[in-house]
């Protein structure tokens, strides 16, 4: 961990609910829970991200990284987030281009809906060369890390509406993130990686969510070599992977997957 | 079809890729499109959306219109997308309050990604006397409406990764839009709804993706007083719900659904 001070509870990550089945019975499900976070950086406010709330701390360090709103995650004096107001008060240094970017951007992130495409795959681009020694590949061992990821989706299991995404190494989950979004998870997982240092450095992404070219941006820049998905793929999540020099796999569960950029780095 | 000079191509919805399998193999895929769209309204950039690009001039009416950039549909005079420079000029009265806009929110929509939404749930809890007559709905009303929307998810079965939304009556599917994200699906059909006077009126918003408390208040805004989905709600989701008198019913599938809110409009 790095030398920041953090303040931050998590919140219990489902609530209860009584609802109604289709012969209109009672029965006690969870709902995953859904939660505004106010982030205010040096006193401006910023975003209001709709969280689980389980890992605020990653989840704002690493929006703040991936929006290009901090330069470094040593800029970041202190994290506060105080759920009695759905508040998260960031200290930070170097952000004196806050001011300018909010009159560039009117509405980003997410979804497809908003993006800074452009000037980011320029950084991306310029990235390729820096990226970690590449992992080799085979089909056994996708198999295995989707074994393990199976166990670790535990409220998706219990409330389903969330997405999951996990830092791996080729033979080891390292990291899950669970959130109401798949770029909060993302985000949040950026946030680990530049907040922790674990044992075992990670090379691969793994996300049950559609991976659009946003996606890939992002886990370009946590600088992985590999991304996989439960889900399938865009034309330019491919194209931004392709740019990246990043393996891309869709449709992954059980013994199956579809490799759709960098089949060379799978071993057959 | 009011009467707005509409100038927008549709492109195709998937392009073809070649990806290799498990085993090594080559297959011949389709991915959906993902193209990047800039909308300038009265010549100021506003977002870029990425979308399908299949209904854009109802995706950028039914954004201007959720993201509250313009008031009324009447207030556009013209909407020209060029897609040889990914590009959307609208031409719009009384939108003197998107420079204020602008600075007062940094990062929004999508995803659970920054949201306006205290501001947004005063109209919403406004909006409630305003629901149209509310629909007696039942179980078998459901699974025919399912049925027949299994029939129209096309871009979904032949190259997944896109959210289907669709406006329905009780007993008949009015209009589907798919696209990249569940955001863009729905603000399609808040343009649609805007822009043409369909022949039943819908009561019901049916989607594959997750509800989360904006796309309950996107429906809200369209005046619905229904919603289904295929996956699950929020605990945000149903409290909106609740808020604006909407019945949510989700997981809906098959002869399967749970009601979590408004189970007074179910008769069994």
């Amino acid at each position: 961990m790095k030398s920041i001070e953090i303040l931050a509870q998590p919140l219990a990550p489902v609530v209860p609910l009584r609802a109604h089945n289709n012969h209109g019975q009672a029965q006690d499900i969870y709902l995953v829970r859904e939660q505004p976070l106010t982030i205010y950086l040096n006193r401006i406010e910023i975003v209001t991200l709709m969280t689980m709330g389980t890992e605020p701390a990653y989840l704002i360090a690493g929006f703040l990284l991936n929006q290009h709103l901090i330069e470094t995650i040593d800029d970041i004096t202190s994290i506060h987030v105080d759920w009695t107001v759905n508040a998260a008060a960031v200290v930070a240094k170097n952000v004196h281009y806050v001011q300018e970017k909010t009159q560039q951007r009117v509405v980003t992130t997410g979804c497809g809906q908003g993006t800074m495409f452009s000037a980011v795959m320029e950084k991306v681009r310029a990235q390729v060369q820096d990226l970690p020694p590449l992992p080799t590949l085979t089909a056994e061992k996708i198999y295995a890390l989707l074994r393990q990821l199976n166990d670790k989706n535990s409220v998706y299991r219990q409330a389903g509406a969330v997405h999951g995404c996990a830092l791996c190494s080729d033979t080891q989950v390292i990291k899950v993130i669970e959130d109401v979004g798949r770029h909060n998870a993302v985000d949040g997982l950026s946030g680990f990686l530049a907040l922790e240092t674990p044992a075992h450095p990670p090379t691969i992404m793994y996300t049950t969510g559609r991976l659009t070219s946003e996606m890939v941006i992002k886990t370009a820049q946590m600088g992985l070599s590999v991304i996989i998905s439960r889900s399938g793929a865009t034309s330019m999540g491919v194209e931004v992977a392709e740019a990246a020099g990043i393996t891309l796999i869709s449709r992954a569960q059980g013994k199956r997957f579809l490799v759709l950029s960098g089949q060379k780095r799978l071993q057959q």
